[in-house]
């Protein structure tokens, strides 16, 4: 049996307002176009937020609305920054933008419960400002926003699943185990395991410099190995992950 | 055999990389998220020009960026106008900074050779508007910009052959024969063949009016009769407009 | 017999006064500041809805604003584009901007019924969305805005009048028979007859480019012959238009 | 004989591109919709620098661009302020953006002369900002840019003339002696002669509050008595003031 | 006895919290980094108004927001322009964000009561459009909002002490007599008295010009001598405008 | 003997001439005004940052630009949020252009390389993109910035100093062990011994809501106790993150 659909952009309008009269949480994924390394594509900050989204609002009766496909600027330190080609950065003023438009939209539509699950790090401020000012604008309508970075909900326990040999901080997992195995369990068509990076973690300063120093990241792009990933890694972590959040969806929203 | 992918968001930045550097075109599907009356669902006006970036690509030897997934405000003669469930517009100013950051982007990576192609006919001027400013800061490197609104290659024989009783003009082509059959064409499973509308087109008059009258628009949301729709027609229109927009783009970049 | 005053500039405050306690409609004439071939000034696209918005505002009983003397960007296709000495064209964010705060002011002055008149093509959804802004902001007050193109008001009748050999189509009327014909009706002084060109249609492709290519555009600026221009002609249509604007000022305001 | 035309909006773009060739000074007026008591219209401030400007361009050989007919804020103070009906204020990043816009078009038709003559106090450092942005992203083309408010060219010889039981300073010249005699001398027909303002002048204290107090200002909205207007000082103003600042334009930009 | 602290940066939150149920007039100091002749520091436009708002303040019950230590553009013929090295100018835009801001959160803390002090003179139009701003946004919530050029307080008796020779007018006065008598009475420790300049006061045209002329202003940067600066005629000028705007912030605000 | 004095506002412009001649470091210390408990004052975010770019710029021949007294909105899980009386925020938009044009004028002025200190966690990203767009406009003169928040320099030696039961980690540390040691060491007279909070950490769930949940941040505005603190703790972190700062900036910038 399929599924119900909560992809918005797959709905027609009549759909849409059957499902906007319950009020249901309308998550909004909001990814970037930016190197992942020489084995995950563009997408992978667009892709894996959707994912989770889906997974968490077939679970809470939610709507996924359209992702942002394009975020805030890479950084060398988090992403490996803007000289990987195929990394199209958007200034804070556009991102920002488009999330306030988009929330004032949904808002306009009758959705008073908004979800904005980032799949990029860069964007965790930038998307926050844009909720700041859709909150200014319509905040007397009962308006309420969560934020949440993805990864921020693996537990200890899960960390010690995906890091056998011990858990070295989330600093460096750009294009690492925990993005690789999410992908190999999401969308293993599109991971190239042979290409799968292996090499020294980055060391980096305490502080960043513009123009970037090209040298401070690894060639390949990713900022640690990937070596450890597997699709079983990336299943533990999206049920973890999806069914915690989906109890924070509960907990702030109602069931 | 498998098509070479010609999907940015599918390419790792190695392979974006190595395309780059024989500088092809790079394509800008333009899209919104607009209701597109019972049958279709709300995300036509990025599935569309997608799908055709893509066939075009595959052709010249371009690449397809990430769809812009919002697009201006919908208007009620041209696409029903804000009312309808799940129609998110943004605001002129957020679409002219994405298409204006996306561009600056493509051209920091070396590409100077860009086609942007409108899915969304509120979209046009806004995205000339990103254009322009692109331009403004980048045409000193050689970047050049096309933007087509891709029923507009749909030549006269074509139309003779959608419309066998004659086309009454790409008004009132919201929802309708047009749009649906490339729909039934290039997403046959995401077309309510059931739920097509077949009623009296719209009688607009020469003004706008703000707010809209909501009587205005037909309450399935498609502007005239989609009744005629079918994929054989979209392959028509497919071939044919893709086949002239290979033609446009080789004529004004070189092959 | 004089006819009363309706032009906003020439008022006083308090003959503005005593008329905004009877919230008439107020007219916005939305011009620009592009070449219009050799034979008429560059002001025509303010001109002619200045014009028009007297003529109809003395029938309704409604007043004009100062008119915008600088429109969007021309383009080759509509306008003959930037490169003509001359046509100076506001960036879209900037007559956005003066859209809304003319809104804005005179809604703080207790008008309610706004028909911005708009006399130049690309100026169309750039001045919408100025209206949409100042409907976001003033919309709870009442507010409502019509928003009109002249030309789309001319009725198949006039048109078989004005073109006895067949109407080609608007989309090549500038600097053409239409907008020649107002200029000789309402303001014969600037035409120069002498210079009236008259030359083939120019044929432009189902796209644009940036930069444009110049040669698309005829040499003389006029997209078309303006040679059956007439007085005669302008009137004829000035009368039908503007009778018709009155009535759909009538029917959505009220008398 | 006629003289010859220096209205930019007048001309054709053949007309204009053989002016703009010899590089002449384009003038700007930078006026206002804003009351001037009951004896004048609300465009006194864009009616008297066009006028002005006329003069000048005719002396010196320069061009007027299309008035700007919108201004900054009117204050209590200088202005009057909000209040009176028919003031129709744009915000600073309006008007800002409006003389950056205008500045940028006519550098890139080879204009590198501009003088900005302001007809209304308020905008003063507005428009300053506007030409600044300008200068920043056009001053390496060679552009230079005379900004002046026309009353700080009155002589104290113009002055013993004008007032000739002394000059009781410009800071309550709103409506009063000075406008009033100007538009005496260039626009008779648009003056009232028998509603000139005599009242004592206004009394402001060293501060601006927000909202304004009303009863700061006059009703009449003039600051002072206008009683002592008349043409003929209108008349000793407008050649003072004209050749003066044609002297200034020919020591700045060459004759 | 200590004073009681009124500076809002020196305070807790509790502090605050304590002082802003009573509604206090929260003053705003206004300041700029700019050249002020070889004897004074670049932060004189800041130090100055916001010594005076601790003054009037501790006179009034107020407390003093923290400084704007940037302010708007510098003008040759009131500050000396923009060559100087260390003066730090603005954008427009920035300086009416940065005011619009601070006082919306003033306001969502329960001040109603605001006083903007100028001690900057380019400031004034800029700030003006902040408050301007913010009362259109908080106006509703009965924000009241006075701003004052510190100078414009000054009576004719304080200037007859200051300059017993006859005050040659405020014009000029950048970095001459009384901001050097107020720095020396307020920072005596920052005023270099062995580099007072003394030099004839500067002879500016009627205009100004973008790129501004060097030579126009005094090599020194200030624009007349400060030869008679003493550190009582700044006492002298601190008492008199202290007092007179208490008097007004009683009149306006209340007791 | 008194050490040379760094701080550029204390600086007339002949003395940063002379400095800037030499091309120093420019340090803008990057604050904000929000609550830090009741302990310490409102601009603790300011005050370190200042005094520590203070150090470093004395160590190594730089300069201190005027402080940012104002910064990014407060979040509660990093500042406590918005709630707590004297917390000003800005928007991101207001933060991000000044940054741009405060580094625009140092570059105008000859600075090339410039170090933002930042004292306020949520600054940021918002300053990074100033420093970016700073960079876009001004990179081709060979400015180069770091961007730094100053507790990142604190070794695991340092903190094993300051915490000596094991160091928590950095995400709690607001008002508390850190910044109240570094105020006991740099401004005693600010610091309120006999309020110094003592209490639990707050337990954060791993996302954010809009609007915020008071209850999430302990009463007191700290996020920890800041019991532990202590100015001996303040001067080893200030000496350690000092020295280090100093060396990154010889590194990256020259001696």
């Amino acid at each position: 049996m399929n599924k119900k659909n909560v992809m918005m952009e797959r709905m027609s309008w009549p759909e849409f307002a059957a499902e906007a009269k319950r009020n249901p949480v309308v998550f909004l994924p909001c990814g970037s176009t930016e190197q992942h390394g020489p084995h995950l594509p563009l997408a992978v900050d667009a892709l894996l937020p959707t994912a989770l989204c889906r997974d968490v609002a077939e679970k809470v009766g939610g709507i996924v609305a359209p992702t942002l496909s394009f975020g805030y600027k890479s950084m060398p330190k988090s992403g490996g920054g803007p000289y990987f080609p195929g990394t199209l950065n958007l200034d804070a003023t556009t991102l920002i933008a488009t999330v306030h438009d988009v929330i004032r939209e949904l808002v306009r539509h009758g959705i008073s419960k908004i979800c904005a699950v980032v799949g990029h790090y860069e964007n965790q401020w930038i998307v926050t400002e844009g909720i700041d000012l859709a909150m200014r604008e319509c905040g007397a309508t009962g308006l309420r926003v969560m934020r949440l970075e993805y990864w921020d909900f693996c537990t200890e326990e899960t960390f010690s699943q995906v890091f056998p040999d011990g858990f070295p901080g989330i600093a460096l997992e750009h294009a690492a185990v925990i993005e690789t195995s999410l992908m190999m369990h999401y969308y293993p068509d599109m991971v190239r395991l042979d290409l799968i990076p292996d090499h020294a973690p980055a060391d980096f300063p305490p502080y960043d410099m513009f123009p970037p120093h090209r040298d401070w990241v690894p060639s390949s792009g990713a900022l640690t190995s990937a070596k450890g990933a597997s699709a079983a890694k990336g299943k533990i972590m999206a049920e973890q992950v999806g069914k915690d959040i989906a109890a924070a969806i509960v907990k702030e929203f109602g069931s």
